[in-house]
């Protein structure tokens, strides 16, 4: 089946979790809004009064006549049909949880430049975003990361789930975003070095990465480089 | 089976998702921190170094051997077992999604009280506060209540799941924190109190709400009223 991921175009943002997952798995996919005329086709169904399941926002996935949102529930279909989820049902679960503390983790990296609101300019919550950014480097980024780091220890020799390649994510937008904090917690964590080399050295991940599909990180997306911010 | 549902025992809180489809399906569980020395269990687990699938937070669920965390993964797993999901895996995936969008506005309907971060008190972010709480009000609130007001006008004698309950907790919340708001925004919204009073009438709702297993809504959990973030 070609897969229609729907996502906009010029950032990597929640729907990089979905490209990674796919590309990884070599999948036949369409990144539909990237395409000519493909924005019109996404904010089309957007729009749409008609949809009768209609996503709230992008990303969402269209395979065959389902349309799925909310990039975790993405990855629980996707999961299972690219080779990226355990067989189990119990299993399914977990990397399911996993996905969706990762989800969590989105929402604050994101809400460290935007602490006030989306519909505003980062210029105009600057200040917020300081103190806020203070917390995020000292107490949630720390917290977050060693969850990961038992869970991983806690997990030696599973198979790679899509969980992973959304951990490998965090890392390459946290190192962006918060260079200079991320080294500083770097150093007491290998796991994260290992972690991202592990993924990135994938062939499908490897292509990817080379490759013009992969959108330079900027300051349009969830991880962004405010040096202010970086302590 | 007898579930274990843990989540701190004075609030509501994301917990209350869970606790509403377990009551309206009069499942038999026991919310383990609620009980003598439960609070312990509860951090026992949480501080484990051997659990080897361990929570991030609460609430989790202890079904048999399996430990299952993240609100909406427990609902994701409860759902069918309590006769609150649709038969079909699309169907299903599609609950699942409107469940990922109502955890996404919890968030923000959390956030608007502690803009800056979860371990500061909100006297300390109060100025934020003020701030993020007039964009919630003015843009979010609606754009979330317009979303969800449209997929019920879309499916129309689809039976009840626990998106319903969970949307029903989010009303009932959102008028506590926002009276102002909530009841100007409803004035042109009918849906909004009919499905509140639906799902307030389930008997296995009715009950639990008119028992002290409602814990009252209070300034420790998601929804606070603070008149000063009202408008």
């Amino acid at each position: 089946m070609r897969y229609e991921l729907y996502y906009w175009p010029s950032i990597q943002g929640r729907g990089e979790f979905v490209r990674l997952a796919l590309e990884d798995a070599g999948a036949d996919y369409v990144d539909v809004a990237r395409r000519p005329r493909g924005m019109a086709a996404m904010l089309r169904i957007l729009e749409s009064g008609s949809v009768k399941q209609p996503p709230f926002a992008p990303p969402f996935l269209k395979a065959g006549r389902q349309l799925i949102a909310q990039t975790a529930n993405i990855l629980l279909y996707l999961g299972p049909r690219l080779g990226l989820a355990p067989s189990s049902a119990a299993g399914r679960l977990w990397v399911h949880q996993l996905q969706l503390t990762i989800a969590d983790w989105v929402v604050e990296a994101h809400d460290v430049h935007h602490p006030i609101g989306g519909g505003l300019y980062y210029e105009e919550q600057k200040r917020e975003a300081k103190r806020r950014a203070r917390d995020f480097r000292t107490n949630r980024l720390p917290k977050f990361l060693d969850y990961f780091g038992e869970v991983i220890e806690r997990n030696r020799g599973a198979r790679t789930t899509y969980a992973d390649l959304s951990l490998f994510q965090m890392i390459a937008g946290l190192r962006y975003a918060f260079p200079r904090a991320m080294a500083k917690l770097e150093r007491r964590r290998a796991w994260v070095d290992a972690l991202h080399q592990r993924i990135a050295a994938r062939p499908g991940i490897r292509a990817y990465l080379a490759s013009p599909r992969r959108i330079p990180f900027n300051e349009q997306g969830i991880f962004r480089h405010y040096p202010e911010l970086d302590g």
